[in-house]
């Protein structure tokens, strides 16, 4: 086990993962309103922005285009996903091995627990598979842990979060990626659950600008290590200046305030 | 992963499958009205025709017929199938690993996905396995990409089709045949989401010549790269006047206007 | 693939197995008339007539008594079997390995399918699994091609019996035996759907000498090339006799009318 | 495959198993009448008369106790096995593998198959399994034949008795324990239905010693090979004069009449 | 198997084992009125007491944290394991392979099996793999034995804890984790029905010092081997002043009032 903060995918401690996989968990819906994104070269291209520290695709997206970009993106292959055709208690197929990630090239894998669901022991049981093998290539593990189904109210309770950063923790992820429990208070109790364990927001759907970085700057506040950001960055049309500001905030420690003043110095 | 255009399942960036895995989805009931298509050997004739990329067939079928004509047609091995006696939730079995395909000198493996059904996972994980060995001989894989079952009302609407094919692209086909999704825009639409996957149109029952040439008309005006034939071609007495037709609708870029006007000059 | 005609199963192009799995398949009540043919070696016996080509058992039985008629009597190893105490949903328990039909000696294996099953997938990719190893061996592949369950209303239909011999010929076996559609013509139907698959009919429940024969006798005239018997012989007082008129029906060509009265002058 | 009957775990043709494995199947309350037998030890003591030619036990008992016995007694691995407080459909858990029976010691392995119980096809699966890997050690199979679960009306009824010990003969053991069908003609019938495989009686629940010993001389009267005995030993007091009683009927041939009025001589 | 006395778990003959896998099963609320043990180190450092033989966590919490406590406290890698968001039939998901537990230095292995539960069958056979692979590494067992689920009415009756603990010698383990069934003679006779299998009580959640402390004491004078700990350890602000009670209490035979007396002078 290295250094997590050594690995490809972290800078300075944090993490600003750039999520791509909405092609199958979504469709292609998710690019409609910025149609050159449907290519997945463009947002390869958005991910050589420095505030990026590695992009999360799945296995088809990284063999066909990674290829380009090695040089100048690290790569987080997402092992599991599924698409949202299917309509039951949330479940992930596997669909690539660690060895063929490991062939493509890939710098870190990702992985989604859906703990509470029905699935979750057989979610758990492909973790482990996952996390061992990844261990013998010294590939850091991130684990999307996302408590959902028969068994779960709220997924953005502080109670829930909180609970899914120690399972993070307890199962052996390196990262975790994490839902906002709603408060700097929540979540800097969600980052003490997590012991060393970096946890970092997931972005979700795109929100107007100046209330996803307010957020960001709770999130850093809170303690935490950083965020995963999809559609609030290849939704807009530029996705430049948004990066440009995450690269402020996560990494100087700027206020969403200060950065949008600064950007828009009348406003 | 070699280039898909240096395939022996391609010409010229098409592909023009001949699909005969009827005998075991639908039954030999759809070879009846040309008896003498009950013998594999007759449609595997067929194939030698230079419009035709490939052929698809079960691993039995090629097994004992192909070794005949594996100097003259490519071979892609449909690895999974099932009857149509079985009514459960969509679902394929699994009748070929990718070693017997090599064996038996397959170019190409095909893979059956119906994303939606409640067994989307289980053939996520399948498809992985045969992709992943895939690799391994550099076989191009080929996905009939599906979606039906609990999770799907409409299996050739625009929006499911264009889903269909970014779902071949996020788990790794180099080809996949789709649906027709009913206008050149939502063709188009469709073949931009594949990104750089090859979108063929699944061909269905047989329908009168200039229907059907005209709608390959618009699969290739949409910029898709071909499409799979079966029972438009093989339940007709004259299967050749329609590979000639398509010969000149796929690689020569012509009308079926054209093609039907200068073959039948005063109709 | 050896070509089937040299396996040591055929003879003149022609099969006639007898099946000796209703043990576990019905119970041993099936021997209750003939009690001298509870003892396995009494059957084994009636197998060395010169009309048998083959005798088909389960693993227990040729572990047992093979190895004392290995000389006189081709063994064809049954791979599934179910007791009939068990009353779900048609399946099927894998019962030996090919490896072990290969230690014990037999020279080919048979496999149960049921298509229409809610069990139809799991048991096509277990044919798959034993066809391929039967390969590694030479060994011919035989299925018992019976479609059954929820799916099917009449498992002697014609339409039922083509598609069941078609699904032999698409997963790759090399005999397939099916129940008797009910005519000649039907029975040829099927044979044309199954390609070169060699198609044998199910002998089923004693029925009277006559009506048995003349029923060999239409099945071969339908092209078919031969049959399974198994109560229709060992169920007799004088099994040599019936296995001799099979011999002049299914080998020279003779009718049943000709071979009964041959035997019966005055008849 | 070695001759059952040069077996460690046969005398003379017979076979007396002594079963300890009511620890698990129905819990440690079975020894509460001679609380000394709460160890196992105690019960491995009893094994070493001679009139017991094997002793089953589950693997975590063997492993602790049997070092201390191996000089005096066969071991017999029972492989599968549940508790009653678990009341699902019939079915029972593989505990020990065949290799791990292999290193403990064991002369022969045992493994409970419920035919009838929708985990037929399952059990029949874990027994070939079993099956295969004992007979590369060549070490004989024991097959506890319980029709039981849905399928199954009356455990002790002649034809389910006979069908059990047909499909030992079906599936391959060497030897098969079931239920007595309550008379010496319907157990002569069962005997005869298993043609080579060794029938013995499972003992069942503490009888009167007349009571018992009677059965055991009909067993032996029926041509069965002898009989499993557990709580009709171990819980009496004195398990050794029930043991000599034993002795002399299923080796020597005398009645349980001779015995107990040699041992009574006024009763 | 080396004697389990000989193992560093074990200390004079008796366990005390420190539980801590609370954020996996119950979340990491169980920690939150002593908020610096959300930090896993803070009780690893209590895990270095000497009345304590062992800590007990989950192979995530083991890789990070283990290898700065290696010299000073021995290490159980409890294997299997689930959240309560989860509500199913209780089973418990298999998170950490036993190779995996010997790289990270693990001196034992933990197990939960839950008899009783519709996952019976299914949890047994996961424990034969995981205890067959752990005598390969000489690795001690430790079975957390709990029936539970749609068989089990009183989890903590003497007659349901009396099997749970010979379920344990039944199936291999070396020590087993059970709940207190209420009495010294109830406990006494559970360590009676164990044989040699080391039993140790589960300690449950905080209660009053002089109540826990009574239990510790009728369960050493019941003859069985120690208890777990960790919510009476962990959950208390001077978690030392308890461990030091049971050093008293468990090693050297007090009683709790002796120790609380002694403790406390004047109370």
């Amino acid at each position: 086990m290295i250094p997590i903060d050594n690995s490809a995918i972290v800078r300075d401690g944090k993490v600003v993962l750039l999520a791509m996989d909405h092609g199958l968990e979504h469709g292609p819906s998710d690019f409609a309103d910025v149609p050159d994104r449907f290519d997945p070269s463009a947002v390869f291209d958005i991910a050589t922005h420095d505030a990026v520290t590695t992009i999360a695709v799945q296995k088809g997206v990284a063999e066909r285009y990674y290829p380009s970009f090695e040089d100048d993106v690290s790569l987080l292959m997402k092992l599991n996903g599924t698409s949202n055709l299917w309509m039951g208690e949330p479940d992930s197929a596997v669909n690539c091995s660690v060895e063929t990630a490991v062939d493509i090239g890939a710098d870190a894998v990702g992985f989604t627990v859906y703990s509470g669901s029905n699935h979750e022991v057989e979610m758990y049981e492909e973790f482990r598979d996952i996390h061992e093998r990844a261990r013998e290539y010294d590939l850091p593990v991130v684990m999307w842990s996302y408590p959902r189904g028969q068994g779960v109210r709220n997924d953005t309770a502080p109670s829930t979060v909180s609970y899914a950063v120690r399972i993070a923790l307890e199962l052996g992820a390196d990262v975790t990626k994490v839902k906002y429990p709603g408060s700097v208070e929540a979540m800097a109790h969600a980052v003490r659950c997590a012991g060393d364990v970096k946890v970092i927001m997931s972005g979700g759907s795109k929100t107007a600008e100046y209330e996803f970085l307010s957020t960001v700057e709770a999130v850093m506040e809170a303690g935490a290590n950083g965020l995963a950001v999809g559609r609030n960055v290849w939704q807009r049309e530029d996705p430049i200046e948004l990066l440009d500001a995450l690269e402020r905030i996560v990494y100087e420690g700027e206020t969403a305030d200060a950065v949008l003043e600064r950007d828009h110095p009348g406003g």
